[in-house]
This record gives structure tokens, C-alpha cells and sequence, in this order.
């Protein structure tokens, strides 16, 4: 076993294979796990992590390749973190759609990165927000999560970005999705990808009339732009890149950016401590307190409510010991 | 509002329309929640509670209702809930499935229960205990526990339940089925319905097989039955009240029942303890403590696992006060 901290030393001067060890022991709640955050914590901060969600086939792979081109020419380091929901298989293994990412993968600037969160304890929300850590702390300026696969977890995956980006496709009655889906709420910036096709005009005429955006705003407030894309040929990408620098320098302009960090970080903090004292609790089952307060329920002396009071009560004796 | 203690009274003595609305007040999680439970605490402990598995098709419902008729005719009370896992509608309302049940259904002596746990916080395994302790309390000597509709939930059910029934039908694959959804372990008796069909034979073979029932085992160590059924002509539905009494009586002798009790009453407190820590961290997204924690994560100066400890230990200043 490498000692974390030149594991975290080798990942900061870019070396792939320590990235990827991190990332395995925080995902898998090694018992270095507590080490690896903490070494981490003062070097977060300075990645820019962008979301990136959409139905299926409207191009999310390749638009996610071509930002990562896009921001390669600025001379950015890129993490892609690939989160699939419906996967119990994580790892540096590229899945098929992940082939478009190809180009990338012998390039130092990128790391590349698949993570399955079906079977995860506290699923998405616990698994992602730890390797976007990892990806932050080793140097990564641009960090871009993106959704593989269906799920109900774009919003989700929203809520671990500093910007959202939306990704709909013309003739897709990607209309009603989004409304359906509530990406309509989370977007910070749209994206209508494969513009060349027929309505592609009506689809962002649509998706303006439906986020309201003919109505007038607070001249403070951010109004979420659209943006035509054909990002299999690199089409509008500055474009887009322009439109996330953009809502970047809102957000830090109004303290959003602070606001929206400290609400991922309060639910990261959130996750860990119910699964902690969900383990702590499943501890006592080895344990004569919880058989005890059993035995009395089953006799009718103590109610299941009286009894988790006292279980709580009982557990808080040795907190400083998660 | 009427007061808890003559609500039960009025259980007890066997009118509906009072363990209706004890279950209303147990499942909602409304304000009278503990006093119901604890005032229910001394009078549980009665009942025998047999769970009822079995894919769709195999006869759970007539099977349920034949049992019903079985106990009666011994003058027993019998409550019966039926847990539908894929359904966010509880209640009185009988389900299509139900209809079987209606001979039932103005017999005094017998309380029938729909009960819908998607949506439920903790789903099942908060719901349906609660259920059953107003059942116990209000007289019930036997309570079926059913799943309606299809779900992992089985074992689950099983694991509310003294004794459970695992039901299989002839040529519908449901030895293979059964070895998938892990009943083989589950099972205190097992019932082949539907057996003046083809294959009743086959399927019975198949599954004595997988049970190892050929396998000599211990003198004191419970061979599961297998009993063969036409449960809607009420043919072997006797031989299915003895094998579940002889389980019973088996329990009692060895010390299991009291074991199972003690394990299910251990799993309930865990699942409000878990529950109401959820709760009370949830509540502290309005306070100041995780707000103050995320800042000092977002500033690189602590990490999140700390600051989750930092928080459990805080939350339990007031652990008195759930």
C-alpha cells in the first residue's frame, strides 16, 4: 500500500494510475478512505465542475468530447467523470459510448474516469461528489460530470455541478421530456446539439417559451442562454464554453458559487452521517443495548418508539468514535 | 379527535371502523403516533403472524381467503394486510385482486387490510410492523401478511412474519424463480397450488429437490412441508393450518418465536432510529451548525468526513428530543 500522501503527490503532477487509486479508495470506503479526504480537503476548490445531462442520444458523449477539446486549446486540465446509475461496475474501463472520448485518452491534460453507482451505499450522492474531490485536488481545472445512460438522477447530477448544462436534440419531443424530467428547473445553460438537422429552430424556440424567457427578469438575474451546438464537428462549442465562463463569473459575482458549493457540501456532509450512524446502529446488533431494548418490546414493556429514543440516546455516548 | 386509549378500547372489542383508524394514525406518522404505540405496547404479543409470498399467478389471494374461512371455523380473529410495495394508495378500498376476499368481508371476526408502501419513508419495513402491532393489539389471533403485486419485497415480508408461507403453482417456472428471488431460504412452509394441474407433481419434486429435503438433517432442526393445494376449491388447506401450527408449536419448543420476535422488534427500532436521525439532520439544514460545517469544507478547511463526525457528535446534544 502507497502512503496517501505521495499517492496524492503523484496525482497532482498528473499521473494517471494514482488518480485511479484515489478515486478506488474513496469510492470504496477503504480504510484509508478518512485519510485520503482529509489530505484532499486544502487542496479542493479550484476545479470548475460542470453537469452534464440529457435524454439519451442527444449527443452528451461527443458534446462532453468536444469541451473537452475546446477547454484542451486553453491549455486546461479536464477530468471527465462518466456516472452511470444504472451500472454496479465502476472503474477506468471506457464503456461503448465512452469510444468517442478515445482521442483523449493518451493525453496527459485528461483524465477520464467511469463510475457506477447502482449498489452504492447513498448511491449517487455519495459516490460522485468523492471523486469529484480527487479530480479537484489532483489539479483538475474543468471537472465534466456527465450522465450515462437513462435515470431519474439528472437532477441529481445537477446538484454536484457548479453549472448545469442541459443537452436536447431537434424531433426528439424533447419538449415534454425536459418538462417531464424537471430539467427545465435545473439548467444553467441549454444546449440544442445536432442543429444541422430539421427543427432544430423550433426545439430552441420551444425550450425559450417554455423556461419563460420572453418574460422580463431582475437585472441581476441569471437568464439561462441556449445555445446551437453540432458537436461532432465542433460546432457552437466555443460558444458554449463562452456561455459556462459566463454563468462562472455570475455566479462568482453574486456569491452563488460560494452558495451552491456550501449546499453540495452541507448534503455530502448530510449522506456520510446518516450512513455512519446507519452503520453504527447496525453495530449494535452484536450488541446486548439493541437485543435488550428488543426483548422488552416483545415482552410489552417498551414500544419500538420509546425504544429507538433510548437507542439514539445510547448511541450518542461514543460519537467521537464513528 | 378521539382519545387513543378509547380508540383501542373500541379495537379491541372488534369494531373496523377503530383499527382503521389506528392504522391511519400509525402509518402517517401523525402526532398521535407514539402514544398509539405505546399504549398498544402491553396489549401485543397475542398474535401469530404467518407472511405470504409467492409470484403473481400462484394463487396468493385464494389461498389467503381459503385460510381465512380455516381459521374462523376454529373461531379464531384473523386480520389480514395485504402490502402492495408497488403502490403509493393505502386504505380501506379492497383491491381488483381483493374481490376473492369479499365472502370476508362482513364477518366481524375478520379485519382486512390494504396497505401501499411506495413513497413510504423506510417503505415496508416502517409500514407494515406498525400495522400488525394494532392488529395484535386489537384481538387479531392470527394475522396474513400478503404481498399483492410483484416486488423484491418477499423476503422482506418474510421477515415481519413468524412463520412464511412460500407459495409455488405447477409449469410456471417457479423453481427457477424461487432460487432467484432467494425464497428458498425464506420458506417455513411451502405450498404447491393449484395442484389438479399438471405438473403439481413435477413441481413439488423440484423444489424437495433444491430444498435438500432428501438431506438428513439434525433431530431437533425444522424440515420444511411441502402441501400440495386447490385453494380455491379449499382442498389441503387444513394440512396448511397443521404444518403451520405444527412450525408454530416447534418455534415455541425451541425457542425461536421469542428469537424471531426479539430480531423483528430489533429491525423496527433501528429503522425509526435511522428514520429520525434522517429527520433531525434534515432539520439542521435550517439551523446554522451544517451551514457553518459546509463553509469550512468549501474553504479546504475540513473535509467531509470530519465534518460529518463534527455533526453527529453535535446532534446529539439533544437526543432527548427526537
Amino acid at each position: 500500500m502507497q502512503d496517501v500522501s505521495s499517492l496524492v503527490a503523484q496525482a497532482r503532477e498528473g499521473r494517471p494510475r494514482a488518480v485511479a487509486r484515489l478515486i478506488s479508495l474513496v469510492e470504496g470506503a477503504s480504510p484509508q478512505l478518512r485519510e485520503v479526504m482529509a489530505t484532499l480537503a486544502p487542496l479542493t476548490g479550484g476545479a470548475y465542475v460542470v453537469g452534464l445531462t440529457g435524454s439519451p442520444g442527444v449527443g452528451k458523449s461527443t458534446s462532453t468530447s468536444a469541451l473537452v477539446t475546446a477547454y484542451r486549446k486553453q491549455g486546461k486540465r479536464v477530468g471527465v467523470l462518466a456516472v452511470d446509475p444504472s451500472s454496479p461496475f465502476s472503474g477506468g474501463a471506457l464503456l461503448g459510448d465512452r469510444v468517442r472520448m478515445s482521442e483523449h485518452a493518451s493525453d496527459p491534460g485528461v483524465y477520464i474516469r467511469s463510475m457506477a453507482t447502482r449498489g452504492h451505499l447513498g448511491g449517487l450522492a455519495w459516490a460522485a461528489p468523492q471523486a469529484i474531490r480527487v479530480l479537484d485536488a489532483a489539479g483538475c481545472d474543468v471537472i465534466l460530470v456527465e450522465t450515462v445512460g437513462v435515470g431519474q438522477s439528472e437532477v441529481e447530477i445537477a446538484s454536484q455541478a457548479d453549472t448545469s448544462v442541459v443537452l436536447l436534440a431537434p424531433g426528439m419531443g424533447d419538449g415534454i421530456q425536459a418538462a417531464k424530467a424537471g430539467i427545465l428547473e435545473i439548467g444553467d445553460v441549454y444546449v440544442v446539439n445536432k442543429a444541422d438537422r430539421d427543427g432544430a429552430d423550433a426545439t430552441a424556440r420551444e425550450l425559450n417559451h417554455m423556461l419563460g424567457l420572453g418574460e422580463s427578469r431582475g437585472p441581476g438575474d441569471w437568464r439561462p442562454p441556449i445555445v446551437k451546438t453540432v458537436a461532432a464537428r465542433g460546432e457552437g462549442i466555443e460558444e458554449v464554453v463562452e456561455a459556462l465562463e459566463k454563468h462562472r463569473a455570475w455566479m462568482e459575482e453574486r456569491g452563488v458559487l460560494a452558495e451552491r458549493r456550501g449546499a453540495r457540501a452541507a448534503r455530502e456532509v448530510e449522506t456520510i452521517a446518516v450512513t455512519a450512524l446507519r452503520e453504527r446502529i447496525a453495530d449494535l446488533h452484536g450488541d446486548r443495548r439493541l437485543s435488550a431494548l428488543a426483548e422488552r418490546i416483545v415482552a410489552g414493556e417498551l414500544d419500538p418508539y420509546g425504544a429507538a429514543d433510548e437507542l439514539v440516546a445510547g448511541l450518542t455516548e461514543g460519537s467521537a468514535q464513528m
